[in-house]
C-alpha cells in the first residue's frame, strides 16, 4: 500500500481524498490543515486531521505527501519545505514561475533523496503532456489550447469584487468557429478575443446600478476587456441552483504537416469535459503520486514534471498487463 | 546528430524518410531493402540504398535502425535479429502477439546493450498511451476506441480477392450515434456492429455479377459479416481520383466517475484525423527513435514500449525549454 498524506483541505484536498479511495493500492494516512484540526471534518472514517505544524512527525509514516494549497502563496513555500522530508506532488499552476519553483523543489528533493513532482493536473499537466507529444510528432505545425466551457475561479472572484455585486460566476467558453477552423487544419492566427468568450452570471444587490456593473465588468483590464463578455443578471436562487458546480474542460489541438512537400495535414486533438475541475485534477495528481512513489523506490530523486514520468509509473497495472491489455 | 537507418522501403519507409528530414537533430544514413538496391529509388539525395544482407557493416554507423516491414512475417524475425546489433524501433501491430514479440526483442537487446522499442505508431502507440493515461486517471470508468474514418488495407485487400473485382477500397467508419453516447457519458455497451460501419468502393470487371460480388463481400466472415456494410460500384477512374489516399484516424475515449458517491462524470477524448496513415505512423516512430537513442545513451537497455518512455525523451526540446514553453 502507498501511504498518502494530504496537506491542505479545500476543494482539491477533498478531491484527493475521494481519488485515493478509488485506488486500491493506496491508503490515506492523515490530513494536515493550518486551521484548528478539530474544526475540519473529512469524509474518511478512521483517518485523523492534524495541524500542519505536526507534519514532520509523519516523516516515516507517509510515502507521498500531496500538497493541495494555492499557487499564489502556499505552494512556493510549502512544496520546497516539505520536499526536504517527503516525496511530494503539487499542482503549481503559475506558468511563468514554474522554472523557479522547479529549481527550489529540486534543491530540496535532492537533499532528501526524494521525488518532487510539480505542476500536476490538467493544465499544467495532461494538457502540457499533449502539447509535448503533439509537437514532437508533428514537428511542422501549430499548437492550440482552448479552455472551457468551464468556471474560472479567478474571474468569478473578480466579478464578486465589483461594487453592487452580491455573488457571481464566470464561464470561459471557447469560440466554436475558431475551434472548427483549427480542426479543419486551417492554422488560423487567433487573437485572444477570437479564441474565447466570457459568460458572467451576476446577482446584483438590491437597488444596485446594473448598467454600471455590466460596464465595469466588461471593461475590467486583464480579466474581461480583451474578450467579448456577456453579463446576465439572475437571482441568488437561480445562481445556487444552476451554477453551483465547478465544471471545466478544454482542448489541445496540434495541427501539422508531413510528406515530401508537406502535402498532408494531420490533426491531433485531446479534449476534456469535466463535471468537477478539482476532482479531475485530484485524480491526475493521485495517479502521479503512484509514479513519485515508484520512481523514488527505483532510486530516482529530484524535481520532476509530467514530462519526466514514463506512463507505466502512473498505471495501477503491471507492465506485463499493460502490454497485454492496453498496447 | 542522430544517425538513422531505414530497414524496408514501402509506404512506411518513405514516410520515415520524410519525417527524418523534418527533424533537425537527425540524419538518414542508409536505406536497406531485400529487393535489388539498384531498382529502389528514394527521395533523399546523397543517401544510398543497400541490400538488407549488408546491414551489419553499418553496425557503428547507425544510432537507430527503424524497421518498416510488415507485422505478419517480417518484424517477428527482423526486429529480434537487428536488435542484436542496433537500437531498433518497430511498429509491430499484431496485438495478440505483442507479449511474445516483446520477449524476443528483449533477449536480443539485453545481449547487445541496446534499446528495442516495439509497437510504436498510433494503434498500437499513441492510442495505447491514451488508454493507459485515461485508465490511470479515471480508475472507475470505461475505455472506448473507435477507428476511422479511414482506409483499412486488410479489408481493401479482402475485397480485391473477390471473384469479379478489379479493384477496391474499404473505409472503416465510426458510428456517430455510438460516439455521441460515449461522449455524453452514457457508458453504453456496444457490439461490433454498433461501433463501426464499413464502406466499400468496388470496381467490377466487365460483365461481372455485381449482386453476387456485393453478397460475397457483405457475408465475408471476420472481415464484413459482423458489420453493416455498404458496397458502392464505381469506375476505375473514380476510384483513382477520389480514393487514392490513405487517410485514417480514430478516437480513444475514457469515460469515468469521481467524487464521494461517484456523482461526477468526466470524459477524456483523444482523436486523430490523418491525411496519410503511414506518414503519421512514421512521424510517431521517428520521435520515438530519438527516445531510443537518448535512453540508450543514459544506459537503459532491453525491449521497451511507449509505456516505458518518459515524454521528455521524444521531444526535440531540452527539459528546461519544455518546462518553460509547454508546461
Amino acid at each position: 500500500m502507498i501511504r498518502i498524506g494530504i496537506f491542505g483541505y479545500g476543494n482539491l484536498g477533498r478531491g484527493v481524498e475521494c481519488a485515493v479511495k478509488q485506488n486500491k493500492d493506496m491508503e490515506l494516512v492523515a490530513v494536515f490543515t493550518r486551521r484548528d484540526p478539530s474544526t475540519v471534518k473529512i469524509l474518511s472514517e478512521g483517518v485523523d486531521v492534524f495541524h500542519a505544524d505536526d507534519v514532520l512527525s509523519f516523516k516515516d509514516k507517509i510515502d507521498v505527501m500531496i500538497l493541495c494549497g494555492g499557487s499564489a502563496t502556499d505552494l512556493p513555500k510549502q512544496t520546497p519545505y516539505l520536499a526536504q522530508y517527503f516525496n511530494v506532488v503539487d499542482s503549481f499552476d503559475t506558468h511563468a514561475k514554474i522554472p523557479e519553483h522547479f529549481e527550489n523543489v529540486d534543491t530540496s528533493s535532492r537533499k532528501s533523496g526524494k521525488i518532487g513532482l510539480i505542476s500536476v493536473g490538467w493544465d499544467p499537466g495532461m494538457f502540457s503532456l499533449n502539447r509535448a507529444l503533439g509537437g514532437s510528432i508533428l514537428v511542422d505545425g501549430n499548437d492550440y489550447t482552448f479552455w472551457g466551457k468551464g468556471v474560472s475561479q479567478g474571474h468569478s472572484d473578480a466579478i464578486r469584487r465589483v461594487d453592487g455585486v452580491l455573488d457571481g460566476k464566470q464561464y470561459t467558453v471557447p469560440v466554436d468557429s475558431a475551434l472548427e477552423a483549427v480542426r479543419n487544419g486551417k492554422n488560423p492566427t487567433l487573437s485572444t478575443r477570437e479564441k474565447h468568450t466570457r459568460e458572467c452570471y451576476v446577482v446584483a444587490k438590491d437597488g444596485a446600478d446594473k448598467e454600471l456593473i455590466e460596464k465595469t465588468i466588461k471593461e475590467m483590464p486583464n480579466y474581461f476587456s480583451d474578450y467579448d463578455t456577456t453579463v446576465n443578471f439572475i437571482s441568488q436562487e437561480e445562481l445556487n441552483e444552476k451554477h453551483s458546480g465547478i465544471p471545466h474542460g478544454g482542448f489541445v489541438i496540434r495541427s501539422g504537416k508531413t510528406g515530401k512537400d508537406l502535402e498532408h495535414t494531420h490533426i491531433i486533438e485531446y479534449s476534456l469535459k469535466l463535471d468537477s475541475n478539482p476532482e479531475f485534477t485530484a485524480s491526475v495528481i493521485v495517479a502521479y503520486a503512484r509514479a513519485a512513489y515508484r520512481m523514488n523506490k527505483e532510486g530516482m530523486v529530484g524535481a520532476k514534471t509530467v514530462f519526466d514520468v514514463a506512463p507505466c509509473y502512473i498505471s495501477p497495472m503491471s507492465n506485463e498487463e499493460m502490454r497485454k491489455k492496453l498496447l
